[in-house]
């Protein structure tokens, strides 16, 4: 593949019938893959991560959201997780071959047809954002789904395409182009949720906490535990390991101890690479060092045109 | 690339222009990628990495051993790394679409050709031994270059292939296949190569330290500091963070402290994964959810023939 998108849809959704069909709905697009997707009562919200070129991905992202709005009903939907919609947020990532600027123009498409098509409002974000104030999801966000007739009718809350009144069932949709980021989950061996809260404060990047970083706390029933969600916008920016030991330090203020850990969604390579450099002391450590990394490149030489 | 065999040979050199001649013999091969070298003054030793298929890798072998027996002088070598000749050890390494019997089998064919063509005497060792206690480098190595003479006469110590007698200038080479390995070389704050090598000694199966692990001590003037150079032959069962871990304790005890570390040729990805595990105590992590690795998997099932 020459050219690579990835795009992280979130859903309003832990209904495992309505995240099979929404998945189905990329599956059945010519050169589009799903890499990984979790869902969570807790959350109740559908993450998915998927690849493809400028066309599949526009395609499989479309056909997903059509599925979302007809199958999921926010005036029934609760969850721990901020939301705004049934499709809530669809970010479109460069990976290869593509610019930050060809995914805004995805991310625009996107947006105009799904707001012609069904009547949702959707809102531009991060760099395909229209104002500075609307970079910021949590911004796009404020009042959540709940408040969102209220909101939207503001001037400066017009969305991007559509009504400015909200969607009946579906709310609005977030869409936009980013940097690929890092989500990681951190479990704590507490289930008071007081402290967690405080812990998520103390690492969020608005509240005095690290740049790049957004955490949010979280209680899980099946494990009686609390949990740190976070996204790291620019994790070479702000590594995992220095977002993990500040927390670390955080917790034992309040003497609990981090029972696990888990990546939402994807990792990249370079977050376990600054891991290994920090934690092992390495000094020469890079992609190409890595051997499937550098037999993969290798393998690429082999097929250009004229290689020997 | 279907099929990927990894070669690792050792040869006893770090003149820069020997380097560069051997380099060269192995980029001439159509099909052959060098993905790494690296040498050393201390040590005297250059270590290259390259993959090809059953015949480039074959090929690249045999090419560059011809040029390091006619460029290496043994009788002037002097250098901190056990060696027993000037190509010191050629192992193949299943990566892809090959099993471990194809590169003992690849192995014996390098063996019997330098032996016949060069006079040199071969040993086969790891998953190509002959016998069990061949299946151990150092076993084999014993005495070194300059003890060859002597060893090599004896009955138990007859060569696989070629005269049981030195070749006088490039002594003796091994050969074989086995599995892929970490090399690992961690940087100490102190110059006494007595610490060193208690702390080495402390590490190495043998003497009572982890199973899989090799260590030696060997002192760098350069940086007036002391190394401990290490291979874990199976890193999925004796993780890199255990040994490093341990290292750490023993060193401890000395008061010495971890300046650096590096790997010594290519860095499994595996190990990468299972150093972030450990220390950021994720749950969910293998090669499949880092996103390089899933991207390059949905491409190799995009260029499947009769893949939609």
């Amino acid at each position: 593949m020459r050219e690579i998108i990835e795009c992280v849809p979130n859903f309003s959704t832990s209904d495992p019938k309505v995240v099979e069909a929404i998945l189905n709905e990329i599956r059945r697009v010519e050169n589009a893959y799903i890499l990984d997707y979790t869902f969570d009562d807790y959350y109740n919200r559908l993450v998915v991560s998927f690849v493809g070129n400028r066309r599949s991905v526009l395609d499989a992202a479309l056909n997903a959201a059509r599925k979302a709005v007809e199958l999921i009903d926010m005036t029934k939907h609760k969850g721990q997780h901020p939301r705004i919609g049934a499709v809530d947020v669809v970010p479109f990532i460069p990976i290869k071959g593509v610019t930050m600027q060809d995914c805004v123009e995805i991310a625009k498409k996107f947006g105009e047809t799904l707001a012609r098509e069904l009547n949702v409002p959707v809102y531009l974000y991060a760099e395909a954002a229209t104002k500075p104030e609307r970079r910021d999801l949590d911004w796009i966000r404020k009042g959540e789904y709940e408040k969102l007739g209220e909101m939207i009718v503001q001037p400066d809350r017009k969305p991007d395409f559509g009504p400015a009144e909200p969607h009946p069932t579906a709310g609005a949709t977030i869409t936009g182009a980013r940097k690929l980021m890092a989500g990681f989950n951190v479990n704590l061996g507490t289930s008071d949720l007081k402290i967690a809260k405080k812990i998520a404060k103390a690492l969020h990047s608005k509240k005095g906490g690290l740049a790049q970083v957004k955490a949010m706390a979280a209680y899980i029933p099946e494990k009686n535990m609390t949990q740190i969600g976070m996204s790291i916008a620019d994790y070479e920016k702000t590594p995992l390991y220095r977002v993990f030991e500040l927390l670390k330090i955080e917790a034992q203020r309040y003497n609990v101890p981090i029972v696990s850990s888990e990546f939402c969604g994807m990792t990249p390579l370079k977050a376990l690479i600054d891991t290994a450099r920090y934690y092992l002391k390495i000094e020469n450590l890079t992609e190409d060092r890595v051997i499937e990394i550098a037999i993969q490149k290798a393998a690429e030489e082999a097929q250009k045109p004229g290689a020997t």
